[in-house]
C-alpha cells in the first residue's frame, strides 16, 4: 500500500495519475499548499524539502517526480509503464529528467521565483515572470518538433512520461503559453483526457 | 563503444567519472563551451537541447545525467553501480534527480542567469547571482545532514551518485559557499579523489 502526498495544481498529478494507471493501491493524502502545509513539522519529518510529492512506501518515503514515476512503473511490471531494455528506459529517463530539471524549473519562475532571489526584490521576480511565456514556449517547442514520438510521448508504448508531459503541458496557458502552438501536444492532451484512470484521478482533485 | 561529448567543469563529468567507473569503452569529444560549440549547428544536430553532456551508444544519442548516470550502471551490472532492487534504485533515483532539479539549477542561477531573464537585464542577473551562496549553501545543509548516509552517499554502496555529488560539491567555492561547512562532504571529496578511476578522468581534463 502506497501513500501519495500531492497537492492539486502540482507535479505531483503525474504521479498520482500512474498509481491509477498501475492500479497499484494506494491513498491520497492533500497537502494545503495554501496554508504552506507542506512546511509544517509534521510534513517536514516525511519530507525534509517541503515538496509535493512525496510517495510513502512500505520500505519508506520517495521523493522526485522522475523516481517515483520509474519506481511506479517498475513496481508494476504487468502494466508496462516503463521500458523493459535498458536503452528505451534511459530514453524514457532522458525525457522525465528534461521534464523534471528545465521545463517544470521554467515554470516555476513564475509562481515560485523566491527559490532564487529575494521575496523583497519584487523588480527581479518580475523580471523572471517576464520571461516564463518565452522559456516555457521554447521547451515546448523543443517537446512538439523534437521529442514527441506519437500517438505517445516516447512512440507506440503509453508510458508514465504521458502523464509527466500531460501535467506540464497543463500549465501553459496560465504561464502566458497558446497551447494551440503545439498541436501534438494537445492532441496528446485530449487522448490522455479519454482515459479511464486519468478521468478517475481528475474527478477526485478537491475543488 | 560509447562516445561522451563533455566540457571542463560541467555535470558532465559526472558521467565521465562513471564510465570509468564501470570500465565502460568509451572514447570523449570535448566540447568548448568557451567558443559556444554546444551552440554549433553539427552539435546541435546531435543535441538539440545545446547542452553537455550528451552520450552517443550504438542505439542513439542520450541526454541528462540522471538517466545517464543511471543507464551506465544498468548496462554494466558487474560494476554493481546501481542498486538491484527497485525501492533502492529509486532512492538512488530521488537523489540524482535533487542534484539535477534543484542544487544543478541552483548553482545554474550564477554563470547562466540568462537561461531565466533577458540578457540585458543586469540587475535581475545581480539578484540571481547574489542569491546563490544561499541557496547552494541550503542544498548543501540538507545534503549534509539529511542526504548523506556514509561512507558513500547512498551508504556502504559506491554508487553513480558519488560522482555526481563529487563534480557538483566542486562548484561550492566558486558559488561562495565555503565547503568546509560541510565536513561528510568534504571528507567525501577527498575519498573520491583516492579512487583510480577518478584520479584517471581527472588526469585527462583539458588544461
Ligand atoms: N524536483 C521536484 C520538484 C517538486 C516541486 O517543486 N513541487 C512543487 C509543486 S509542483 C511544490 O511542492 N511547491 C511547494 C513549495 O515550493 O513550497 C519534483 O520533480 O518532484
Ligand atoms: N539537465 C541537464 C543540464 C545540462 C546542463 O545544463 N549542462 C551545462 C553544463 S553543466 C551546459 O551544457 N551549459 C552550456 C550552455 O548552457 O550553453 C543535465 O543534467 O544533464
Amino acid at each position: 500500500m502506497f501513500k501519495l502526498f500531492t497537492a492539486p495544481g502540482t507535479c505531483a498529478l503525474a504521479v498520482h495519475i500512474a498509481l491509477e494507471e498501475a492500479a497499484a493501491k494506494h491513498e491520497i493524502a492533500w497537502v494545503d499548499l495554501r496554508s504552506n502545509a507542506q512546511r509544517s513539522p509534521d510534513y517536514l519529518k516525511l519530507n525534509p524539502k517541503g515538496r509535493v510529492p512525496a510517495l510513502a512506501t512500505p520500505e519508506g518515503v520517495l521523493t522526485e517526480t522522475p523516481a517515483l514515476l520509474a519506481f511506479i512503473g517498475q513496481s508494476f511490471p504487468d502494466a508496462h509503464l516503463v521500458p523493459a531494455s535498458p536503452y528505451e528506459f534511459a530514453r524514457l529517463q532522458s525525457v522525465t529528467s528534461y521534464l523534471c530539471s528545465t521545463v517544470h524549473v521554467a515554470h516555476a519562475h513564475r509562481p515560485r521565483g523566491i527559490r532564487w532571489v529575494e521575496a523583497a526584490d519584487t523588480e527581479a521576480l518580475e523580471a523572471m515572470r517576464r520571461n516564463v511565456p518565452r522559456t516555457m514556449g521554447e521547451c515546448f517547442e523543443y517537446i512538439e518538433n523534437e521529442l514527441f514520438a506519437g500517438p505517445w510521448l516516447m512512440g507506440e508504448q503509453y508510458t508514465v512520461a504521458d502523464p509527466y508531459l500531460f501535467t506540464i503541458a497543463g500549465w501553459l496557458e496560465s504561464d502566458g503559453v497558446d497551447p494551440s502552438r503545439f498541436p501534438k501536444v494537445l492532441g496528446h492532451t485530449l487522448r490522455m483526457k479519454e482515459r479511464p484512470a486519468v478521468a478517475r484521478v481528475l474527478a477526485q482533485l478537491p475543488a
